[in-house]
């Protein structure tokens, strides 16, 4: 069982694979992407995976070939889907089960198709895999928070060549989201109103920093980015929690996306990136503090001793160049 | 001139620098680490390197051969040393000049010799030459915070071979400084002991997590590590400031940094790492609270989507088994 131990001094968590320990010589060389030979997430490979959660097929029927979109749990997954939580604490630490739901969700039966060239039903299917995956494991008490994210290519952490997306569920609140909810509530305590909200308006007005609009989401690079070419987007009216976005609104949502990744594509040459959806925490009880919107973020740079460091970025790119850039290019 | 901006929502501050900006075609392809050719921090070539700040030498002139330990302003800064420091807002946003240092600590002059393989009165000197310029840099009344750090490998981020450390003298608290000051805080408040004096305690008589240890120092890997083979070098009895310590202190430090960063290489077949070294900042009302220490970090996995998204790790190597290799490494 994998375990979840929590620093005591900046209360970050951390999950322990205490199973699958990996020891010096398991890192003596970087393992690379595999390229060509057989893959789990192909068409006609449904066998090789665990049994699927979801899926969008024409017809088949279930782990059989078929479908359009998969959803798996991870064959090697970080936390465990079995068992309780078992808090308990050794002096000054703390520590629980690796309780947990891992998923991955193949976009397409196509090995060669990237997230950014998938017909656009295709894609906009994505976002409501996530959306009815969400839904579902919500109804587990066990869970506090939903994290969907892609690493897209080697640098980003990708270990599998064939396009996909994960989900964790976790019993406990992420640092990163802990912040910005404190950071959002401090800014409503003080002002009555919704931080993100407040930002959009003001880069409406400037138009500096946005790399696209439609009628109901803006995608743009933040302010204070911490890697090159950063884009957030954010649904323009106030929304808590993604997945409870309308019909409507996942179809711009998909549309904007999708412009966005193809623009990126274009600008640099298929780069690395990862993207990271924020919701809101399962249960929220104030949800006019907190505006959902998915982080998208570039591999261009490494992160050196000074960032692990000082948690501090130099990002060599002004997000008013990278905003202008990926605004001309055609795609 | 580079700017310092904060991001509204976490409170982070990030170093835009809007001068050498970087264009997309800038990240197409990525650097490899010089090998080779010529080297600016090689003996004999002093005169490329903006004037040294500090040398350790036998004889010879200021900027001329015959050092054996010299510290030099970056030649690429990503903070500049002169102006004021202009804080000032824009809407939501809060921004100001980046000032700052960011120095070259060369650690020898000979190109082939790496930091953990340095003669051991050479060693030493590299602790000596950060108290030095720590003493030095703290008269300047801009400056709150004086991170040093190292990169060594292509991986963590080393752009020139010839083996070296940095620091950067900031107008601003880093982020992760403040979340252990914070942590430390809330324990002292509660407990009136520092964190982690009692983290030392504990993991002494646990013994299970321990690398080494000498009359004044200790080495473990922490009890929730974000990475295989993390280890944390800290003094056993409370001190604040990294730049109070005594003779004795600092020949033990060199002492017990230079085993482990032995036992690193030795075990893991000389792997990229980063190390940083977290003291009070300069001006600390309450030092009873925070407990000044050097966090190693090796670069054996890649940080993914979730770990960028959650700021939650998963490690693959239990503390205990990493200490344990450490420890059984002759080193």
């Amino acid at each position: 069982m994998p375990e979840l131990r929590k620093d005591p001094i900046v209360g970050r968590w951390v999950i322990i694979s205490t199973e699958r320990a990996q020891r010096p010589s398991d890192f003596k060389h970087e393992k690379d992407e595999k390229k060509g030979g057989f893959c789990p997430f192909c068409n006609g490979n449904e066998h090789i995976t665990p049994p699927e959660v979801l899926a969008y097929r024409q017809g088949g029927a279930p782990n059989k070939a078929g479908w359009s979109l998969r959803v798996v749990p991870n064959k090697f997954p970080a936390l465990m889907i079995e068992g309780a939580l078992n808090k308990k604490g050794d002096g000054v630490y703390d520590m629980m089960n690796g309780i947990g739901a891992h998923e991955v969700i193949v976009e397409s039966p196509d090995h060669s198709l990237n997230l950014a060239n998938l017909p656009e039903q295709q894609f906009e299917d994505v976002f409501w895999a996530f959306r009815d995956r969400i839904l579902d494991l919500k109804k587990d008490k066990r869970f506090r928070y939903i994290l969907v994210f892609k690493n897209h290519g080697l640098r980003a952490g990708a270990s599998l060549e064939h396009s996909h997306c994960q989900l964790i569920a976790l019993p406990i609140l992420p640092k990163t989201v802990i912040e910005e909810l404190n950071g959002s509530q401090e800014y409503y305590s003080y002002k009555e109103r919704c931080l993100y909200c407040d930002i959009i308006s003001q880069e409406i007005e400037d138009q500096k920093r946005v790399v696209l609009e439609n009628e109901e989401f803006i995608a743009l690079c933040p302010f204070a980015p911490r890697f090159p070419f950063e884009v957030w987007v954010m649904p323009k009216n106030h929304a808590a929690h993604f997945e409870d976005s309308t019909k409507h609104e996942i179809h711009n949502l998909s549309q904007i996306m999708q412009r966005t990744l193809r623009k990126l594509e274009k600008a640099l040459g298929d780069p690395p990136y990862n993207f990271m959806l924020h919701t809101s925490p399962l249960s929220m009880a104030n949800p006019e503090v907190f505006h959902w919107h998915i982080e998208i973020t570039p591999r261009l740079t490494r992160m050196a001793g000074f960032e692990r460091g000082s948690g501090f970025y130099i990002n060599p790119t002004a997000p008013e160049v990278s905003a202008q850039f990926l605004r001309e290019v055609d795609a």
